[in-house]
């Protein structure tokens, strides 16, 4: 290094030596002292020892540059110039912190020195500047155990053992029996400030430092010591961040807001972090320093008071607001102290906030041009979406409930948004509950398909078992019900018709009330009233004109940038005519997925459908099928008309049959005696159906194959309810979808039914309609052998549940015993039926759409797992070049505000690598010259 | 083409102007017919037209090109010259057959007209020569009736509608009261000729033309047009042949040999097609048509008596075996007919034989230096072994069972060999009937890990559900058990004790006799006396030295050379010691998988087993898992010194806990007692651990990384024993292998414990052994995510069992109900469970095994499901790259020819692939020129 190398960075007044630029060089810490200097902020004078020393340090045996002490003490100078007050000076004391600062936050990992600059002399001079000698002798007992501890190395590596100065500490109390060590005197703390020195000469045999600048040395080589500590060097490794990035030391004035009347602290965000609302928002106290706000003994004032107790420093707290909004162009929490009069800024940080606040904030800047629509769009989890959408719970109420003690328990928050009802236990309750006027809340140990029509009837689910993919969740978030899934505590007892909780002496019975909050995954006792969010009641309930709410309008500013700028098409799944009109209402271009079987559930269907099933002859299963036609093919229509002319990707059977078939021996009997066959002849049936692994069984086109009946059947309600509907003058675009095709011939073979009959049908009815047939790619062979497929399938969707099931050999009912202990210790980095699995499940994704545009140029690509409605899945999408994702109706906007964020991560990686070329370019360019 | 073109092929005499080279222009048959004469053989002379007519008749408007006619009449004279007949001579005719044959065979797509030149007067000169005027006339009636068919076109295209000349001969019959054609009477015939004659003038207005070259035209003209009827274009569409190939016209002349006792037919094959014995096997007639022979009324005489009889010819058919076999380098399969004491070959080609005489001939051809090695390697398919290697029923024995009606159904051959023994219907009962000395088959509905000792007790295992690849049928091969799997006409009822048979008055009882076919599948009513092959008798059995066995002498030929031409290695699946041995008595040289959990089973060790599963705390697990320690440890000592050196790879825990648990409320009452639990707690846990998805679901690796001290006790086990073995002097090779891999981290964390339990029991023991960590690939993400996980694993495994069941999403236990119809319809090219399906799981193993290998150079890969030992995947594993295969030990050597004859295709593509090149080379060279 030469001679001239600039060592000591002082900041303060109104300008620094040193820029947030110089992070590398200053640490995090004092390039954003800096900064906070150079943006006009008063902050505390002091300077920043740079990295460079750590590892001249280092490298040299523990020795610093020579230079290092002649640009401390200049530095030091001009933090006195400052400042007003002398290190070491008796009367008007100089205070400093010493810290330490490296380029990547290392928190907690290093020490840190307060109060620095006190000893007998210059602790009378604080008493002189605070009047309050409790206060003083207070930091001065705290610096000399602090130094004690961290720079003489006498706090104890292990953490079983006790610190002498706390030991020393705890005695003194018990001397005088005190319990808190607020109760400690003025006189007691002197006392421990003796004996602590004391017990430092006994430790060590040196005495305490009294000389400030000794003192000051003594912290820079502790700081500069404990880069290399043991703590530090896991955290390093853990986070792979090389040693030789070394430590700098930010030594800096000490600020006091308790030194009288004209003194105060107080913390700020600089717009409301609850509701966005542009306001300044904060509190502070006069005479108090910044652990006083937080401790509660005293009540801070709202910040707005500041204007009329002290217009002056209010005045300009607003001008650092509006200078600290327009440099960082976010919302920021800042924390300040005044010291006699003086206002000085201690920290300043972008603020937390809820998703509510996220999203006005960012629309609002936005409209204040403060920030870019794209800024806006990456700044928004699109997750926070929901906090604008699902019915909520008044805060208050609910609070007022966990203080009378009715939290029964939690469990996953499976389908966002508030619900109460009474408690109904079976489907067929809840509906009969439901159609007597009545709010119910079904509470099942876990749904399944026959539960349909009672979890439509019912405000909200709550299961004792299944995960965030179980049926329920699945089904809920589509219906858009609130759902609490996966309650390991309730005690749920079908006959008895109660509902426990593991370790509460509570029993709730059928038509008891109970509250879910599916955002929280919370369980509450008893009534509490929910109310639609403003959004919704502008979108859906229609209570509310669009012009009547300002939220709806951020709402619709934020989804009309994000709509302007995504590529990748958003679709919902949805069964039915009213599911499919809500997600149009939430900005849906189209159904990805109808599953048809949702619709054999209900009424008298599933009759029919079970006569199918147990038919032992093509005739009977014909003539059960025949029954069958009419009814889908009104659900078709009524899907086609709400849908107006989007597509609408139908698929054909899926389940297992046996799904459909009833279980107990009293269903058993009642169906026999329907269907008119004997007990023990539907008992075998049933018997014969059963599998060992149904989601690797007889399921999806293998149903078709084995029975080309079935799809007849099937594609003839599809093309003749779109022919009606087309016959209204409505556009239709049905695209017919082959479920759980493994090799390109099953899916030849049920296309060839679906044409046939489709030529039939529009040769009957004289009237020719355009149609695809595609598949769901959801088993590892159809992406290995996508090429072969997409000669034949006009589209792809990928069915990512079941792909991950099928990738990972995991059952998503089965993995409970498990995954989450995989989650929890991050052998898995995610639950990949949450986000798709990007390094595995993802790469038969890419491979599939690869292959498959390989032999069929501009096949379109979708996806229809859960994973279309998940931020990180959609983005991945985009990148994979996908068409569209599908998913449940309340995702909808979620997935096209991901969407649209994908296309601004696009943005700007690939304006990173510009400017990296650029870079490269004029560094060649220099080399030329 | 030029007006030299050669559009007619004589062949007949000494030399023919084609040869076998010239199939494409003169067809199969015509090339074949030309090739018999150049080698000597005396052939009814002919001629070819060729396939160049035929593209050039459907270029011209169905004319043919003006050269052919004379063409036609110089081979005419030629072949008239050669038979010393004349075509239409009335004293002596020449009589022809018009055959089509194009490049690629097309059985029966196209049509063939025999007798042609028969007419009024001619048919006269036959008699003449035959002295037989039945014979005469009922040539005549057949030739007008083809001609009528084929030429004239009166073969109704509706199979529904009758052939008119069939009509006539009925009514003929009835007329007399006849019952048989063959009790028609030359005057019956002679009015049916004229019958059928007038048929042809009232349908088609035309007379029958007389004129045998008339004839010989429409037939020609007939034979071209055949080449366009439906079934030959569908035909060629099914199997990829294009319709510019055309066909050729072979015209050859009849030969009778039914004029006289110097005239006569017969069949014959170049060595004994049952045994491979070097001997000429076959029969004859005197006085008779080839029809004679095959109708049973007379019977016919032994070859070798022929000899005696006319020594003559006996010793020109001599010559000409010796000759075609020196030509064909095969056992060939020959028709011979006798014409008035001149012999004619009509027919040869490679005779069908039994695996047993493949075997035989193949190496016997060898050593009389007629083939290379690599030739009988490739002529064997490695499934024939079986034949040489499985117990044996009596022919003799078995056909006289089946005359008694004793055949009570066809299940699948899943185990082959054969099996007599008492019915036992659970395992325990298998066991007890078998300690006292009985011979036992055990009769299940399915088998499941529980039955395994009841297995192992038994001479075979009859199931009524199940496939190829269910649980008894993968047990029984691995255990070398016969085994006839998914018998669905069985009805077995456990409670009474009894078998019955679907259609059949039969109720069978536990301790009735029962025999079993597995290489037929064949399940006999009834006891049958068994052997071992004559293979096993020197292998396994030791009762017969080598020497005494010439069978065997051929078997050690032919496993010398494949050993020493092959790549791969082959490995055995093996738990028991008894196993282990078995399966090096086959050749096997390391074990590629020993399943740790069929250990479980048997004595006091499932009890222990049962205790951990249902173990609260970790401290009662560990208690459980102690007691387990030793027993495994003495279980991996016994594989250890059995296989002496060999490598032992041993898979850690795999199966789902409840396979362990009992079922039945009695089991679970007992288990209770035992554990001293109550019945109510334990069947809780059982419950808890049910799955919907067992073969997804907690199981694999899955349980170690929840369970480390599994994992621990197992690895503890292994290097315990692996130590104690080697310092008896044994060498030892031990490869720990995780199962059900899905992600590196997985691999990782049980990959740490058991270098952690390796490491403290070396030291413990004061002893290093060499050992490696590495995994079963069995679900699609690890194959995708091979070069994460070789990073650490220092092997691969492929469980292509697994990872087909995932690929496809096809669970092996379910896919009963519909798979059997995939393979039949041929929606799927074979079982993916019995042959590996290249295209899609095979595409995993390709992407494995590479990115395994791009991340560790040089890793060892096998495979270790059924698939390792099925000929077809092993050819797929070698041109893979693999470095081994390991299957059931009684597969071994079908494994081990399977990798030779993959090494000999790849020779002989490489051979092509070389020759190719080197013809472009020269034609490039010419073209310099």
């Amino acid at each position: 290094m030469s001679k001239k190398t600039k060592y000591v960075y002082f900041f303060g007044g109104e300008k620094a030596e040193g820029k947030t630029e110089m992070k590398n060089l200053l640490g995090g810490k004092g390039a954003n002292l800096a900064e906070m200097v150079n943006i006009g902020m008063p902050v505390p004078a002091g300077f920043t020892i740079t990295t460079e020393v750590c590892t001249y340090y280092y490298n040299n045996k523990k020795k610093y540059p020579k230079e290092l002490k002649e640009q401390v003490l200049t530095a030091l100078k001009k933090v006195e110039k400052y400042m007003g007050a002398k290190f070491g000076d008796p009367k008007n004391p100089l205070l400093v912190s010493v810290r330490s600062g490296a380029r990547a936050s290392m928190p907690g990992m290093m020490d840190t020195i307060l109060n620095l600059g006190l000893n007998d002399k210059t602790v009378l001079g604080l008493i002189e500047k605070t009047k309050n000698p409790r206060f003083a002798y207070d930091s001065y007992r705290r610096f000399v155990q602090m130094y004690g501890d961290v720079v003489l190395d006498l706090k104890p590596a292990d953490k079983h053992s006790e610190d002498p100065f706390e030991v020393l500490l705890e005695k003194k109390k018990g001397k005088y029996g005190l319990k808190l060590d607020t109760e400690l005197t003025a006189e007691h703390l002197k006392e421990l400030v003796e004996e602590f020195k004391a017990e430092i000469k006994a430790k060590t045999g040196r005495d305490f430092p009294t000389d400030p600048m000794q003192q000051l040395w003594g912290a820079i080589g502790a700081v500069f010591g404990s880069w290399m500590n043991e703590r530090a060097i896991i955290y390093r490794k853990l986070n792979n961040i090389p040693a030789d990035w070394g430590t700098a030391v930010s030594v800096q004035s000490m600020v006091f807001g308790n030194m009288g009347e004209d003194s105060g602290t107080g913390v700020a965000f600089t717009r409301d972090p609850a509701t966005g609302e542009n306001v300044f928002y904060g509190e502070y106290l006069f005479n108090a320093q910044g652990e006083d706000v937080v401790a509660g003994i005293r009540t801070p004032h709202p910040i707005a008071e500041l204007q009329k107790d002290n217009p002056d420093i209010y005045k300009q707290l607003m001008k650092i607001r509006k200078n600290l909004e327009k440099h960082y162009k976010e919302m920021m929490d800042i924390e300040f102290t005044i010291q006699q009069g003086k206002l000085w800024m201690l920290q300043c940080r972008v603020g937390k906030r809820t998703g509510f606040a996220a999203i006005r904030m960012a629309v609002d800047m936005v409209k204040e041009k403060l920030i870019s629509k794209e800024d806006a769009l990456s700044r928004i989890e699109p997750n926070q979406l929901n906090q604008l959408l699902r019915p909520i719970f008044d805060l208050s109420e609910k609070r007022k409930a966990f203080e009378e003690g009715k939290l029964l328990t939690k469990g996953l928050n499976a389908g966002p948004g508030a619900a109460s009802g009474k408690i109904a236990l079976n489907a067929q309750d809840a509906e009969t509950m439901a159609a007597k006027g009545e709010k119910v809340i079904l509470v099942r140990i876990e749904t399944s398909p026959e539960d349909i029509k009672g979890m439509d009837a019912s405000e909200g689910i709550l299961t004792a078992r299944g995960g965030m993919t179980s049926h329920a969740a699945l089904v809920a978030r589509q219906m858009g019900k609130v759902c609490v899934a996966g309650c390991g505590a309730l005690q749920i007892n079908y006959k008895d018709k109660t509902v426990g909780v593991e370790g509460k002496d509570i029993v709730l019975r059928e038509g008891d009330f109970i509250s879910l909050d599916g955002t929280t995954g919370e369980v509450i006792q008893g009534k509490l009233e929910t109310k639609p969010s403003e959004v919704i009641q502008v979108l859906i309930s229609k209570t509310m004109k669009p012009d009547q709410s300002s939220i709806y309008q951020t709402y619709a500013s934020l989804m009309r940038w994000a709509d302007n700028l995504r590529r990748l098409n958003v679709r919902t799944n949805a069964d039915q005519p009213d599911q499919a009109a809500n997600a149009i209402a939430f900005g849906a271009e189209g159904i990805g997925l109808c599953r048809t079987e949702h619709m054999f559930f209900g009424g008298d269907r599933i009759t029919s459908v079970r006569k199918m099933i147990v038919s032992d002859s093509l005739k009977e299963r014909k003539a059960a099928l025949d029954e069958l036609l009419p009814l889908q093919r009104s659900d078709f229509e009524g899907l086609f008309e709400v849908m107006n002319g989007k597509p609408v990707t139908i698929r054909t059977l899926d389940p297992p049959l046996h799904e459909f078939l009833p279980h107990s021996d009293e269903e058993i009997e009642e169906l026999a005696g329907e269907l008119n066959i004997s007990v023990k002849k539907l008992k075998e049936k049933i018997e014969s159906l059963h599998e060992f692994n149904p989601m690797l069984g007889f399921r999806g086109c293998r149903l078709g194959v084995t029975y080309p009946e079935i799809t007849e059947m099937q594609s003839r309600a599809i093309i003749e309810a779109a022919i009606n509907v087309a016959n209204k003058g409505i556009k239709v675009q049905p695209e017919i979808m082959i479920p759980l095709v493994s090799h390109v011939n099953e899916f030849t073979l049920q296309e060839e039914i679906v044409r046939k009959v489709a030529k039939e049908v529009m040769k009957e009815k004289g009237k020719k309609i355009k149609y695809l047939v595609g598949t769901m790619i959801e088993l590892p062979r159809a992406s290995l052998t996508a090429d072969e497929i997409a000669k034949r399938a006009e589209f792809f969707s990928f069915g990512t549940n079941d792909l991950t099931q099928t990738t990972f050999g995991l059952s998503r009912d089965d993995a409970g015993k498990f995954l989450p202990l995989y989650v929890e210790r991050e052998i898995l980095p995610a639950d990949p039926f949450e986000s798709i699995d990007q390094a595995g499940v993802g790469q038969l994704v890419e491979i599939g759409t690869k292959k498959g545009r390989s032999t069929r140029p501009g096949l379109k690509v979708g996806i229809c797992g859960e994973h279309g409605g998940e931020p990180e899945s959609v983005e991945f999408c985009h990148r994979t070049g996908l068409d569209y994702v599908s998913c449940s109706p309340f995702r909808v906007p979620i997935a096209r505000l991901a969407a649209a964020r994908a296309v601004v991560h696009d943005l700007s990686s690939k304006k990173k690598s510009k400017s990296k070329k650029k870079k490269k370019k004029s560094s060649k360019k220099k080399h030329k010259k």
